[in-house]
């Protein structure tokens, strides 16, 4: 079987995962809208990382903080400076690209080794792509304007004016609201270091080159931890993340062959940061990282110490230290992830009378529609409702009673559905249902009054 | 006992609530973040929304559209042509107001009758100021600019040029990307007429005046469900909707006295609309509009239709029919009907001994804490931490071996926590714990191998 994108693509929009976004009008860019199944999905793996995240976790609590944040704090972060694409236009045919981009995919074409490039100047970009002659790609031509810094920060003015003083950004990151209320947290949580803050919400970047479906959007959901220990306990804590955020992922079924551990090389590491590895996912389009986690030590709570003049530092009452803690930030793109979990999930089975059949492999904690009831026939519909009343109080059930029962076994294999229950007419007299499983087509017969405590053991994780 | 904003901005601030957005900057207009506690209140209120309007009700589904719409919407939508404020500058002072609030202001204080301000024409209004010679509130003169239509939509420019047809607008309201996926969803899940759909996500209006804490705010969370039904029985579910609406503040133990059911004039009515109604709660500052329920027959899909060019019509095979469905839009604010039901919640009780405590009257399912473990001597830790590892697979779980327990009872009923579970030293012999009941102050004993079927009963709703 071939994993396509084309396939998935085509799979999550006449299902109801996610369709193109104001789609009626042309779309727009690189926009996606969930539909009835991709929000449950999506909501199921937030919910799954705020369930080990902050809830069993006994070190982290949550916030949600305003996408628009007071511009100084953006300042602070470096990101009114210096979180900029570098920009280069072909004279020739207007094409816009990115200048380190195009370097990247030179030196690939060309087997020759170049090392962070979106850490180079504007001048050694342009050296390069005039020592090569890089020529467009786009039309061919080697005529190219200067290389300019563009700010990925989507701005917006608060108020009637639309002046400098009004500018707002849409928030790049969710880390940064988190790190400006550190004292809140600390002080009214009554927490003690080492502790986390996590938080889950939109952020917008403005990028040149979106795609791959739900991959690269300009607007996406993040999952942000931001934990906060003792300097010089920060590698141990770093450690202890890393495995954390492995092992989570493959608690919800990822398969292990398709996560890749990449370590950064010091070169590649911001100035300030200590360590930082990326969880890769071998998604069809190849390798794409779904989470960052990095050791940013104590770079952004002193930033903003120095910007806002207000004290970051913490008394550490079991040493008798005053210090500003270290931070350990575990980063993961909520629409990314969910993506991978798609793409993971997706199966063409050959079955054994030569037919055969598309399945979605969900993990049941993610799985959009937890169980499907099924009358055998319209006759039962009054009695069969009572199981899906009774159900989808704590489940997201569909109820179908149309077609036959084999096709309605295929279409909710196809989303992933991992119990159907069908209600005959025996039902009626045994008060019993069969239960059919997704993965391995199994049947199982069980009582209505015992189906709460079967399926209650099949959703932990 | 007083219930004043006052009171409740400081609990909420000091306890983990919401914080002023970006405070060590010095804040940002009226941006709020929600701190560790207020994160799991407003998330159980959205969690509880999902579950009654979408998860157990057999006719709606969920979706989860992007914030960044094709301009093009916003034109069919009305927004961009009439999404205004009529504004208005005093040339004395330099303050900026609205004109159709001074106008009523001026009506309020002076017993007169003035309706549907909001719909005058800026003729009108000038006119009326020019009659009454109503002047500047703030400095008293009375030389005004001409009045201006100014947009609410706050507006951004997604690309490299700050051009007109690059510009995108931050969506208003959450209503849109459901009617652009109208087909889409009706399509992919096979719904048939009646059915909704509904989101829950975050919006931004561009306001002049924001305030009253987070009840107004230009960064907003919805809850917006719109259904679709028959032209002709709209009226029978605007109805439905209606009362649904009312029963789920209900459920939740929002208190009937503090709920107002406000059906608009016909004068009150756009002009496409049948029927509105504001289900109001009485803030501590005054009436507030939590839920707006309208039935905006075919205008929507209609307009949408129209700018598309695509086909919004729905074949009805009861009826062998096609016709373009009415909608009933109940959309309700979730920051609004956070700070409701915390204002509900808050009690100051006195004592049998002269004492008095504080304590927040949540119902358990939107309580953010659902429990406290409570070890009666640190030497009780490790057993009583399995206690809280054991609920917290489950629930929102504190844990607290910090001062006397008298204290730990007082801080937990501050911030609504149900139920408090000391762990003591007998718990040793006989595995039992002491559950505490936030509001009776009651004290039971109980196995801890019952705990689980205890705490099951205590959540629905």
């Amino acid at each position: 079987m071939e994993k396509t994108m084309d396939k998935i693509v085509s799979l999550a929009k006449t299902r109801g995962f996610v369709y193109p976004g104001s789609e009626i009008y042309g779309g727009l860019a690189n926009t996606w809208d969930y539909g009835p199944l991709g929000v449950e999905l999506k909501n199921n793996i937030k919910k799954a990382w705020w369930q080990k995240f902050i809830q069993e976790n006994k070190y982290n609590v949550g916030v949600d903080c305003a996408i628009l944040m007071n511009p100084q704090a953006w300042v602070a972060s470096g990101h009114v400076g210096g979180f900029n694409d570098p920009l280069m236009d072909c004279k020739e045919c207007k094409e816009r690209f990115r200048a380190d981009k195009i370097i990247e995919d030179y030196a690939q074409d060309n087997d020759m080794e170049v090392e962070a490039v979106d850490g180079w100047s504007n001048d050694k970009m342009k050296d390069f792509i005039q020592d090569h002659t890089i020529k467009c790609p786009s039309c061919g031509a080697f005529n190219y304007t200067d290389i300019r810094q563009f700010n990925l920060m989507f701005k917006t003015f608060q108020g009637v004016t639309e002046s400098a003083s009004n500018t707002v950004y849409l928030r790049p990151e969710t880390a940064q609201g988190i790190f400006v209320n550190f004292k809140n947290v600390q002080r009214t949580s009554r927490k003690k270091i080492p502790f986390g803050i996590g938080q889950v919400g939109k952020s917008f970047r403005n990028e040149i080159t979106p795609g791959n479906f739900t991959f690269r959007t300009r607007e996406f959901e993040q999952m942000e931890l931001e934990f906060f220990c003792e300097p010089g306990k920060d590698m141990e804590w770093f450690e202890y993340w890393k495995e954390f955020c492995i092992n989570w992922l493959k608690s919800l079924g990822m398969k292990e062959d398709n996560i890749r551990v990449r370590d950064h090389e010091k070169e590649e590491l911001s100035h300030y940061s200590n360590a930082t590895t990326d969880l890769e996912y071998a998604f069809p389009f190849g390798w794409g990282e779904l989470w960052g986690i990095a050791d940013r030590t104590d770079y952004d709570l002193k930033q903003h110490q120095e910007h806002s003049g207000e004290d970051m530092s913490y008394f550490d009452d079991s040493t008798n230290e005053k210090y500003i803690p270290y931070c350990i930030e575990p980063s993961l793109g909520a629409d990314r992830v969910t993506l991978a979990y798609l793409c993971d999930a997706y199966d063409e089975e050959a079955l054994e009378n030569g037919d055969s059949r598309n399945v979605l492999r969900f993990h049941p904690v993610i799985a959009p529609v937890k169980m499907a009831v099924l009358p055998l026939s319209k006759k039962l519909n009054e009695q069969a409702e009572e199981v899906f009343q009774l159900l989808s109080k704590k489940y997201n059930v569909e109820y179908d009673d149309r077609g036959s029962i084999g096709k309605r076994y295929r279409r909710q294999d196809e989303i992933g559905t991992p119990f159907c229950i069908t209600y005959d007419f025996d039902s009626l007299e045994d008060e019993s249902v069969t239960i059919r499983f997704r993965d391995s087509m199994k049947q199982e017969r069980i009582k209505i009054s015992e189906l709460d405590s079967f399926f209650e053991k099949q959703f932990t994780f």
